[in-house]
């Protein structure tokens, strides 16, 4: 129970460990962080006049991931990607990362390494400081939790959406879905597809340059995929959110498929796309979209509108009917409407 | 890997289940939440000119507790007031906790009832309102990992001790490790001794009350036990910490014992007290103590002294000689000195 009895890691050990995440001598002086790891708590300095943004995100093996599919880096990278998608769909800055991880000891020091690797180049890629975190053992599975803290003068809520506002995604959906679904048929993915489930992007450069340009009425980070998560805009904003289906931007992968259907519901019930659903006061995303798509280089398409109401309604202006619930997913509908 | 396939929980349920560990019915509006549990990450407003405080806390079933010893509603407060432990001793005030849960699914509803219990009340008592956290399955151990949140203009480093500084603790030590020690050979710890194990108090409102009538220099929790925290604090003042052995306030559990050595050990060496060790500009602590010690019903009692130079002294100024390092505990000495 303490760590002088367990093989817990002593509090020097640990720390090293954890520093080692971000190669912390490479890290330049940060303005940031006034007391990094190793106090009790860490310190952190918020630009003046803003809040603070903060989320949490754990992923358990064999629940959110397996080592089957994905390396320790990947699996390092991912975690912390999620967690800052959050950030993102608030429209923060990062402010600060704590990565908590339970690992079972025969694993090794490569593994750590490896997980902290993947912890790392994802914290640098996006600026964000690790400011703190444990290590420890695990008896079963590893488990890697990570909290990130974000700054901004104005959050961004999902429940800002108002009838009359357009919605937009950015990105193309479904590839990361499309990849977990080819692995547990035991199928090797596309490589395109795996790579848009192990390495996803927060899109955080993005909602930066967008915010500065447009007003944003409402976001949430696709994590869920693009009709859950439109639900729970729908529900917090209570209103009505319908989504063209035939806008939907389906990623490479999925537009070969003679089996539409398929591919739709996949990208629009498929997680972990980590793309942003946003809405935008009417006429505000058509006058950005060509330069935000060519500094990004990826899609920013407007997939429908809110209306008064409440649910979501998915709309297939080609004609087709698409069969709605479907395959275990039951939360969006328009229930309460 | 995403909610809809696997037994994790649908967003709704999962911050259902997490809002029910503070009973949000019964919260007061909190004007350090701008938006709490629900969105893509809570939004914090820290009081103006105050700097963030962060620091996580995980606690994995076998490693850091264990079923037979410790009840949900203990294993949930435990896990707060350890990491509570750690905002108080950087001088912070409660801004918001997030609590990631990963539990065996065959455990049921009253074990997460249980544990959301726990956590609840050790939320409520120290006012600290829940912002976040996650719900997941575990196919292995338990894992509760606490991340909190504070507030202060001026945090407590452990690194501020310097030469001439008197040391002090709050409170009586060895309780918690006595317990676990009685646990560890079979046997039923003394109730008292229990006690302090499973329900410890972070020393928030006693921080807070020093703070408002004398200078701190220096602060660190004893979570590792006064000598390895000592030594913590010597490493980071890039200081000398003499510990007048016969000073430390023990249990009354372990007053009794007549083997003084291993009273003393366990009071020097057994973790998990969640007292303060502080480091007082000579002469100021003494003016307080009487009062302290009314208001808090806990002693206030000084334990030694800063010198220049590095490393941990243990004296006993009653003249034996105390063998250290001992038993596996090798993180503390002089070494460099």
């Amino acid at each position: 129970m303490d760590e002088s009895r367990g093989p817990r890691l002593g509090p020097g050990a640990e720390f090293d460990r954890i520093r080692s995440m971000t190669f912390a001598a490479d890290a330049p002086c940060d303005e940031r962080v006034r007391i990094g790891p190793g106090d009790d708590a860490a310190v952190l300095q918020p630009p003046a006049g803003s809040c603070v943004l903060v989320s949490c995100d754990m992923s358990v093996e064999d629940v959110h991931f397996r080592r089957a599919w994905l390396t320790w880096e990947e699996i390092g990278w991912r975690s912390v990607a999620s967690a800052l998608s959050d950030l993102a769909a608030m429209g923060g800055e990062p402010l600060g990362a704590l990565i908590a991880v339970a690992l079972a000891p025969e694993l090794g020091s490569e593994v750590a390494d490896a997980l902290a690797g993947g912890v790392g180049n994802c914290l640098r890629r996006y600026d964000c400081p690790l400011v703190g975190g444990d290590l420890s053992r695990s008896p079963g599975p590893a488990v890697i939790d990570v909290t990130v803290l974000g700054s901004t003068t104005s959050p961004i809520s999902r429940a800002g959406a108002r009838p009359g506002d357009e919605l937009w995604v950015t990105g193309e959906l479904g590839a990361a879905a499309l990849a977990a679904a080819s692995w547990e048929r035991g199928l090797e993915p596309d490589p395109s597809a795996r790579l848009r489930f192990v390495h996803p992007e927060p899109r955080l450069p993005e909602i930066d340059w967008l915010r500065a340009r447009i007003e944003i009425q409402a976001a949430i980070d696709l994590s869920d995929g693009l009709a859950g998560d439109a639900r729970h805009m729908a529900v917090a904003s209570n209103a009505r959110l319908l989504i063209e289906t035939g806008e939907v931007p389906l990623h490479a992968t999925l537009q070969g498929f003679s089996d539409r259907d398929f591919a739709l519901r996949v990208a629009l019930t498929g997680g972990e796309d980590y793309e942003l659903l946003l809405a935008l006061p009417p006429g505000t995303g058509v006058g950005i979209r060509r330069e935000f798509e060519a500094r990004f280089d990826i899609p920013l398409t407007r997939v429908g509108l809110v209306e008064s109401g409440s649910g979501v309604d998915l709309v297939d202006l080609d004609g087709g009917e698409l069969q709605l619930p479907f395959g275990g997913f039951d939360h969006f509908g328009s229930d309460g409407s």
